[in-house]
């Protein structure tokens, strides 16, 4: 999006699974002054983990006047994420992740003074523009444009859900869920990309011998769909998300699928350790 | 959103209830040239149908290298909106109109040489640039970003009704709820405001002696809610829309809350032939 609206950046990249250098982020941050920063919590395409917290804290130290941007996608409800203690200025999420609605909702949490720098740019959006919807959220009978309401009804139980739940056992759900993954793919002998792997969802590499597209057919035609790795990695693994409103018996069909196709696909495998593995 | 965005523009505007001059539009077309002229085919707050069909004739004679956007949020799909023979450039508009189908859905149709357009200019936002979602649209394995998938399957289910039932018979039906509500309200003695009304809402003006407020406040109390007007005819009348999903039962059971309530303001009202008028 930046070099789509000619906002100019600079990128700190990490190798896949790996995440961003900190002192690397410092000496970046020390050499030249920055409006703001973005971070990915869970980045997507290897499920990695990022260290919000430590982040939020180099920018403190070195740049605080600097904003502090978290894309919170695969994260937001699913993992801890403090709002106000990690000085966080924008985070931005979908509706259809760990909260558990369907898409065609984004979530949008802003600091004051993120109010006050839209508040001194020019606008390059009508209806997305935060100033045009602050008058409706503060009196419901103000009027901008027709939201979509059924998925706030959707997003409004699922909400009422996870605080019923408890956000820590919400969290809990999260770990549970993917411990539970890891060990089964283990057990298969694949390996898993992200070195601090978020808990919302995992990126296994296949191990010798499994072509990707041959994988992913047969185990769609077993009725579980599962999504490939993406740039560097493409080819060389999948992803499976285990979070929001998916439950371990879904999971468990999925493992149990993967591990048959595997089997069909000639390597050796017991499924009854597969299914220990995922159950204990 | 024009002046939101920067956009240089040039209003005609018309008195409530009427529709624009259309001497005044060929004349302002052939003073200045404009990229683009934008018509809303049944304006929300007055209820009043635009000749759709005229003002491309203009377009045509005058200016035809004028680009013709028709914001079809009223319209398309209730009342005749024919993209191609009347050379239009671009319809907008939301699921939750004629459509009938729940918010959240923006529906666009481009002609070639709009799309044109939009390749020769540089991009206003991100994810709503249609140059972004083609690859989407010609190739579903494709991805740009994750859409309100519920949305989609509402919209087809909706789309799927409404072609059974026939595009002609849904106008049909449009019209007869249109007809059914205005001789309702003509019995209440209340004045449509459109000279030229479209068949998807209707704009009335309350008779001598009835308060805005009051009466859609006990409407209310009733189980029915109705729209207030907006600007000049702020607090003069209300707005009932009879397009998309709703019934003629949903209807008549709020014309006669309608009238019960002009009752219990005061109003010497024939319950019967009121609801006579809407069922003959």
């Amino acid at each position: 999006p930046a070099k789509h609206l000619e906002i100019e950046v600079d990128k700190i990249k990490a190798n896949p699974g790996e995440h961003v250098d900190l002192e690397l982020l410092r000496k970046t941050l020390k050499e030249k002054h920055y409006t703001a920063v973005t971070l990915t919590h869970v980045d997507t395409s290897t499920g990695v983990l990022a260290d919000v917290e430590t982040v939020s804290k180099i920018l403190q130290e070195v740049s605080p006047e600097t904003l502090f941007i978290v894309d919170g996608v695969c994260a937001t409800g699913g993992v801890k994420e403090e709002f106000d203690n990690w000085k966080i200025d924008v985070i931005l999420t979908g509706s259809q992740k760990a909260l558990a609605t369907p898409p065609g909702l984004t979530l949008l949490t802003f600091s004051k003074r993120a109010i006050e720098k839209r508040n001194s740019i020019k606008p390059r959006t009508y209806y997305g523009d935060i100033l045009k919807w602050i008058p409706v959220m503060e009196d419901g009978t103000k009027y901008f444009a027709t939201p979509s309401v059924n998925l706030f009804f959707a997003l409004h139980q699922s909400l009422k859900d996870i605080f019923d739940m408890g956000l820590e056992n919400y969290f809990k759900k999260h770990e549970d869920l993917a411990r539970r993954v890891r060990n089964a793919m283990n057990e298969l002998g694949l390996k898993l990309v992200a070195k601090r792997p978020a808990p919302t969802l995992s990126v296994f590499l296949y191990p010798e011998g499994i072509d990707d597209k041959t994988f992913r057919g047969r185990l769609k035609d077993h009725g579980v769909v599962i999504a490939n790795t993406l740039a560097e990695l493409y080819g060389k693994g999948f992803r499976i998300g285990h979070m929001g409103s998916i439950t371990k018996d879904e999971l468990l069909v999925a493992v149990s699928k993967i591990a048959e196709t595997f089997e069909e696909l000639g390597v050796k495998v017991s499924k009854g350790n597969v299914i220990n593995a995922f159950l204990s």
